[in-house]
């Protein structure tokens, strides 16, 4: 049994302690991590120069955001948090392959992300391309081992697949991301960028709440909350970026601030000023939480905190 | 009720005519394209220059051999026809994808396929990129449809998706892709060659033979034939491609020949020689039959068929 480094501790009569925010996070953190590297290809059958390039931006040190609420969710409707794990390492590919593409020189040219080299500056751009195709591909071989090796339904991963194809797809993110490049020769109005917004950012965070309710077994009713959780949610943490890019602080963000107006990005604060865009993220906010009190789940705890702390969140 | 071209024919007693191979061909063609314009995205909600930009390379004429080997292999198991075509579309997606992706600037840089401008020369790089990553998604899309609309069983979608990102993924295609960039720097033996051809190429046609199968409820003993036939015809297929780049007919071909050698690509004729390679081809061809013949079909007719066919193709 692999050990952890943030794994809870236990009392003296072998009960778990519950772990504060932060701790959760870094302990759900090690496990997406572990399971990345369990679900990876490392036969000999696969070009090494291709694990090496999805391994790269893999492990470039991201929040896991998106697999943590997988897990929050499953666990939130009284899922197991094993059987939430393939799924959750199957949406981080998903986001990885988006970045990996997105940074490409036809793309947004960037050469750093996150203070590392981006992927094609080490390992070419064709190769780029090419490890997020991979990863694309192998997020849905990692969502169908939910039922291999946990035995969730069938239909319910079937399900989960729709759901990645459709909100990760043409209707989704990618949709969104060409909306994104057809913008920057000028939005014209706030319904455009939520347009962007939802679909490049919220749908896979929507999907991965959906995902983690889907493995507990949720019906149409908790299915219906964690839609709601997660369209509020995700646009609060896009205009939360946002606010950031204007008013955050370098050090904490490990990036320069301010690049949104020196490309003359159209942003929320743009449309409707620095504070009704604080007074949305609030509203938002509590229309998530909301949605988790009268969603029914098994346990509403960790649903509560994490809407909170992405509201305050300074990085 | 949609009409086509090439529809078969009836008799006076109103049953449906047994059709030449070519016939048979040209309206699964049809059936095929008919499919992929009722599961292409194309509400208002997804941006009109993706949509435009999908549908342009998926309808440039392709031969369509792999969605005729989903359906093919169904019928020849006893399955429905209908039910076949959400994964025949969805083969022909992510062949699709893996051409823009492989036209582009940064792989091999080709301004023309099949006598048309390449994706990215009409709609821009990023765009073409984005197109590729939407069709590769959109594909497991289609896929699940196959339960939805037909009723495929979610057991049998499942094993379907798990063999599209095996077979079209790291351990697949694109490691296909990979190994192939690699080996222009210098391959050194027919070993690395077989690994080549079987992922780039040869990995999708079993992938389409096998989901048929499983459309149709093939039982095991039926699937390993369908994957001997595949693997064989498969390597058949790229060995008389690299004979025709070295013999074939321009007119017929509809492009130059003897690109390989101008690329210096090794080929299996550069290995073994010209006379060699075809015997290879006959060779592969009379293994896919005896897979057949051996498989316990229901019906072995078009299998051989269109083994034979590709044997014997000039284009």
């Amino acid at each position: 049994m692999t050990r952890f480094e943030h794994e809870p501790e236990k009392n003296s009569e072998g009960e778990t302690l519950r772990q504060s925010l932060e701790d959760y996070i870094a302990f759900l953190g090690d496990l997406v991590s572990h399971e990345l590297e369990v679900i990876l290809p490392t036969q000999w059958m696969v070009p090494e120069n291709l694990q090496q390039a999805m391994k790269y931006s893999l492990m470039a040190g991201g929040k896991r955001l998106r697999p943590l609420l997988v897990i929050i969710a499953c666990e939130a409707l009284g899922g197991s948090r094993e059987a939430a794990l393939p799924v959750a390492a199957a949406i981080e590919m998903v986001h990885t392959y988006s970045l990996i593409h997105d940074d490409l020189p036809a793309m947004d040219n960037d050469d750093y992300r996150r203070g590392k080299l981006t992927n094609h500056k080490v390992f070419g751009e064709a190769t780029a391309i090419l490890a997020g195709d991979a990863l694309l591909t192998h997020a849905f071989y990692s969502v169908v081992q939910a039922s291999r090796k946990f035995g969730v339904p069938a239909e319910s991963v079937l399900s989960i697949v729709e759901d990645l194809a459709e909100m990760a797809g043409p209707r989704g993110m990618v949709g969104g991301q060409i909306a994104d490049m057809e913008g920057e020769q000028g939005l014209t109005d706030l319904e455009q960028l939520k347009y962007i917004h939802l679909h490049k950012t919220g749908d896979l965070i929507i999907f991965s709440l959906l995902a983690g309710g889907r493995i507990a077994g949720a019906n149409e009713h908790q299915l219906e909350a964690l839609h709601k959780f997660g369209t509020a949610i995700g646009l609060a943490f896009q205009i939360q970026d946002d606010i950031l890019d204007l008013v955050g602080d370098e050090g904490k963000l490990g990036k320069k601030t301010g690049s949104d107006v020196k490309q003359h990005k159209v942003t929320y604060p743009y449309f409707i000023g620095l504070e009704a865009s604080r007074e949305e993220v609030k509203q938002l906010t509590e229309t998530a939480r909301n949605a988790v009190l009268n969603g029914g789940f098994h346990d509403n705890q960790r649903m509560l905190e994490i809407a909170d702390y992405l509201m305050a969140r300074d990085h």
